[in-house]
């Protein structure tokens, strides 16, 4: 039996072990970061809210004009077969979408290229360690790295377009930071390297709507708010309101709610992570498991 | 005999024809386009301007620190033996170092991944066939999308992030242009996929200092000016100003200098190619053969 232990990939129609899933050197996916993807998560079995995130890849292909050859039948069938074949519980999948090579020679015109899907997945990634949730994960936002804006490249398409992140990132990491969060231009809250940011004060909760992707865990945070009884705000978030508040979280597929305890030099709930975003973590590892949004996966054994 | 007539590559000190090489789909090169990259012209079986090719590689690999693992010698000679193994006389070669994948399994840390350099090579590429530049090419620039800012990404460490200019190509094939050329968030023109952007206005050049690549052939171009008593200004460039020009020319390691007879619907020279940037191509290529600027290359046959 093939060892899928680290992980498994779907190429042209092949599942294989994700250590054999390459892309060629002049495919744009590449050379031009032409490409979408996307990542649920798979939890004790399962997908979760898998046709969600079916939704948002066949829109983000859809506005960067990628046909994938293949259609959302076909991509769901090929994610469920290749976790089942992985024999992942719980797992990391990415499904993409690339612009591929172009089929009229020397072209440079992204109309003429032969795009082209695969998907793989890989053990469940927690993007900050559960033992720093537990501590409380600290945030460093700098002042001279600004999120790309939303007209140089849409950030809901979801997009490998990280130079931002990966700059902030070792200015974060340099100072002992956990993780890296931007402000756009004008100085409001946006997103960093694979989450969503919140706000909570009083019984408000506020994200930004603008210059960030479209979190799938935001969408989950937002339903679990309004249940709680919080008033959810979808707005611009100003530095000085995010700093203001009371409490912040992170939300990522990879990962989940991720309470904040420090922003810069500024701590939260005195440097230890905050009770209502520790609830809402809780809350959302147990929605994971719900039946309304789960979909099992027929594992061989 | 292998047939590398497609191109080669070199990866991990071994040649190969180009349809082989690839990368692994985990590698951050793809899924983060953390990764540089240079392209350095080879023209009538000589490099042009090698080492200055080499030197903004090594600096853009620095200031993202990225560590290919070989020195600069290693990459000069992979090079060399790269293109005299593919018989290429003239060619397109770029040498890549992309950040790779984590050696600490899980980290999200840039500062713990294995960095890796490789190269390959195709026929010479134009990224405007020769017979449209005869013509005059025609140019689009949107007003709805603009140049990803200097403080989100850092346009002199040469990137891949190009989803600017794919949208904007596909603007601009939409419309029947050649191609896209793009203006920052302020108003000024910036560069286009693959290319510098010039005006000539009476005895005055001007080129972008900001917001763009220190492209090679603008470089060139410059000093081309220079010689021909050209006063040069590196500057901010207004798209007023830009299109009250006399000339307008586009420059590349892909193609040398093209001039432009079209932009939006503002005809340059009646709509076809100015005499003065007809000349500056003809220089270009003539530069192309000088022996200081050459390096040979030894192929076998
Ligand atoms: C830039 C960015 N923002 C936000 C998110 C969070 O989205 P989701 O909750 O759907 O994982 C991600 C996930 O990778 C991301 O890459
Ligand atoms: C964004 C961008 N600007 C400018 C250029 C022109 O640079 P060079 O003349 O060194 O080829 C390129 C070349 O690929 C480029 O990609």
């Amino acid at each position: 039996m093939t060892d899928y232990s680290a992980g498994a990939a779907w190429m042209n129609g092949k599942i294989m072990p994700i250590g054999q899933a390459s892309i060629g050197v002049l495919d744009w996916g590449l050379t031009h970061s032409d490409v979408t993807y996307d990542v649920v998560p798979v939890w004790r079995g399962g997908f979760f809210r898998l046709d969600d995130y079916l939704d948002r890849f066949m829109t983000s292909m859809a506005e960067l004009r990628l046909e994938p050859g293949i259609d959302r039948a076909g991509i769901r069938a090929a994610l469920v077969q290749m976790v089942a074949a992985s024999g992942l519980r719980d797992a990391y999948v990415a499904m993409v979408c690339s612009r591929g090579a172009p089929i009229v020679p020397g072209t440079r015109d992204p109309r003429y290229c032969a795009n082209h899907f695969f998907a793989w997945c890989v053990p469940y990634v927690n993007i900050i360690p559960p033992e720093r949730v537990a501590e409380g994960v600290s945030v460093y936002i700098p002042d001279d790295i600004h999120r790309i804006p939303e007209d140089s490249v849409n950030p809901r398409a979801k997009n490998y377009h990280w130079g931002d992140f990966t700059q902030g990132l070792f200015a974060a990491k340099d100072r002992d930071f956990d993780t890296v969060l931007l402000t756009d231009h004008a100085g409001n809250v946006t997103e960093g390297p694979g989450f969503n940011a919140f706000i909570i004060k009083g019984n408000r909760v506020v994200t930004s709507d603008h210059g960030v992707l479209h979190g799938l865990t935001r969408r989950t945070a937002i339903e679990m708010c309004q249940v709680e009884g919080f008033t959810v705000e979808t707005r611009p978030l100003p530095l000085t309101e995010f700093l203001e508040a009371d409490e912040v979280f992170l939300t990522t597929s990879s990962g989940g709610v991720m309470p904040v305890a420090r922003v810069n030099d500024r701590l939260f709930g005195n440097g230890a992570p905050g009770p209502q975003g520790m609830a809402l973590r809780d809350t959302y590892f147990r929605w994971m498991e719900r039946e309304d949004f789960r979909d099992d996966i027929p594992y061989d054994s």
